[in-house]
């Protein structure tokens, strides 16, 4: 693949149209005219509401596609009554609506078709827990993995933020389009499932920063340097599920973890520094010069300990193999805590900010397991952070138009 | 004003920057060189993130800066032991705070200076309550109209999404961008004031609509077709103070209001247009062919009904002399009943979401009230509309640099 047509399948297809556009104003002959440079420029930012992602396909387009900088992760419970053919329906016109939806046209019953026509890079990725799994294809079909995630020690879940038999996770660059997708999956699924949770996330907006950059979380610091990428050698064995009927699809995992940005406050800089492994700057490691320099994690400093210390966040993740094992999507959230009561002002907190973590893998105990253990185990980091939710879902493949994600579990 | 230097003023500056990014890749030949075509528009995008609205001048810049996609409205209570010579010193470091945030730059003692560095046309707005301007300058320096506004039939108003005495109004085209400025300024604040409430809304993000369309609703309508536009003979009479300390600021009302989203899905199309006065698909009133059209609340129907019905909304919120009477400048909100409990799922309920309904002007008794009473009187849109939040605040005018926000109340 070259590099231009690499750039264009992360920029989910835009680059195309984009430049069409910027010819067009180039040939209108932009030197002599700066009223049309600047609507050629309008012309250039406003693709960022049209650029679509192809719903269709070997896998569901949301695992892979560069993360829009608005999600919204919406988790049912299955209705006591549904059954497979309850849900087989259910999954058919959710399909439906997501194909719809994602390419800029309202869903079948759309009540306000006007707020469908910005897609603005909109995904919908359905994911699967273990309950409806089992009342499709029976205990049997239910992977290994797919079950609640071990205990760990630093964990503080709360139902309000845990499980889920069937989640829709909708990310596009508009927070419009989010909400109005969200709202018409949802009326769609209501008579066969009711709300769990809903947890919404941002990132940069389109066009803040350079694509590919990697993102700050509440912190400060970049999160997600050492990741999967897709066109990586082993990125389809370690995301892609390759037998049975999850064949094409892959594991989320969800974890909720709140940040004590107050706390975080009251370290100076080299602390924070050093209790990640990188600095807090330009996210490099603390041996080496820019981000993506490999750590050294024995090089040593002049009082005898490692100049990455040994109990810093990224030398506790880094598992013995040194590559990445899940491929990290998260987004950060900042929500009202006069609103959802998850602390007082009182108690110093003034919100309910952090990390919506996550993370997709063939095999959650072979991907996300491990590094986890390690980090409840010891990372310095655990001192500000806390996971209050958690979830796993497995993600089924795509399917081509005519099919319905899910199908292959029937 | 030419049409194109009114065009950069919408902008907020931003044009400029642009044209001349485009221009560059034109020079470098974009019609043999597809590539340099998508890096123009890269270009293009990426001034969303670096675009900044000035901050110092007559007037606080959010007021008549084009709305950016996100929004949070902060509110604080004044603690007990914050007299003049305290809110003096929070003013002074929030607007010194503020002046650098919408550059930028990160706040004096900011801890996260890296996401500070995507302005993404910042503004950050301050508002005072009753309280605030009595301990500063005493009883007789509050304007007649801060105060409560008087009870409407309709609301249905909640203490926690009502009143203050310091508001704080963030917005951006980034929403990391808007938490961490949140973060920020709260910080500022703590040893004076304690958070009342915050608001977060949302409207299109950048580039995915043409600049200066007008907004749409949760419902689907257009929101805003009527409204006040710094070009305007009447817009500095109308929203600009003109003595007093207040002079060169105005006054902000703040309505959440919530919609009933389920209700109106239960209307056919007819029907919604009818409750309006315009028609949903385009935003024409029922008499026109296009959004700007003058409604014709005169002509007559088949049936010896107007063709505007006369307890549309449109119909009702129209005063004797026909233009408007404030700059509104709402957002759309979306939470999370799970977090918030305004509702249970049973109640079929999903979210509360709806409108967070802003609105400037000179005084709030001759701009606000007599529209709300109107349509409280009787407007059929009220059927799915509910306030559920009230607060108002005087805006003061800008300052120069050296100077604060809030300078002349002293």
């Amino acid at each position: 693949m070259t590099q231009l047509s690499r750039r264009r399948m992360l920029l989910g297809g835009a680059a195309a149209g984009v430049g069409a556009a910027a010819l067009t104003a180039c040939t209108a002959g932009l030197r002599e005219d700066p009223e049309a440079a600047t609507e050629a420029a309008d012309r250039a930012r406003l693709a960022i509401g049209s650029d679509t992602v192809p719903f269709h396909g070997a896998h569901q387009a949301g695992v892979t596609a560069e993360p829009p900088a608005h999600m919204t992760l919406v988790a049912l419970h299955l209705r006591e009554g549904a059954d497979r053919e309850a849900i087989r329906r259910l999954l058919t016109v959710l399909t439906d609506d997501a194909a719809r939806l994602t390419q800029g046209r309202g869903a079948l019953a759309d009540t306000e078709p006007e707020l469908a026509q910005t897609p603005a890079r909109l995904t919908v990725t359905l994911g699967f827990g273990a309950e409806l799994v089992r009342r499709v294809a029976g205990r049997d079909a239910v992977p290994t993995w797919l079950r609640p995630l071990p205990a760990f020690s630093i964990d503080a879940l709360e139902d309000r933020w845990s499980g889920g038999d069937l989640l829709l996770q909708i990310a596009a660059d508009d927070a419009v389009t989010v909400a109005h997708a969200t709202r018409m999956l949802l009326k769609t699924a209501r008579s066969t499932a009711s709300l769990a949770w809903r947890q919404t996330g941002f990132r940069r907006s389109r066009g803040s920063e350079k694509p590919g950059t990697t993102m700050r979380n509440l912190f400060g610091n970049v999160d997600g340097t050492v990741n999967l990428r897709p066109q990586d050698d082993d990125f389809a064995s370690k995301v892609w599920v390759t037998d049975g009927w999850l064949t094409g699809g892959t594991s989320l995992v969800i974890r909720r973890i709140q940040m004590d940005l107050e706390g975080w406050d009251r370290l100076d800089g080299p602390g924070r520094d050093q209790a990640i492994g990188r600095r807090q700057s330009d996210g490099a490691p603390l041996t080496g010069e820019s981000e993506f320099d490999e750590p050294d994690f024995e090089a040593m400093g002049p009082h005898g300990f490692t100049v990455i210390p040994d109990f810093s966040h990224i030398a506790r993740a880094r598992g013995d193999d040194e590559r990445p094992t899940m491929l990290r999507q998260s987004y950060n959230y900042d929500d009202d805590l006069t609103q959802n009561g998850a602390g007082t002002e009182s108690d110093g907190e003034i919100s309910d900010s952090g990390l919506l973590f996550l993370a997709y893998q063939a095999d959650v105990d072979e991907g996300f397991v491990p590094v986890q253990r390690r980090l409840a185990e010891l990372d310095l980091l655990n001192q500000w952070t806390t996971p209050i939710g958690s979830a796993v879902f497995a993600i089924p493949p795509g399917c081509e138009e005519g099919g319905f994600v899910g199908e292959t579990l029937f």
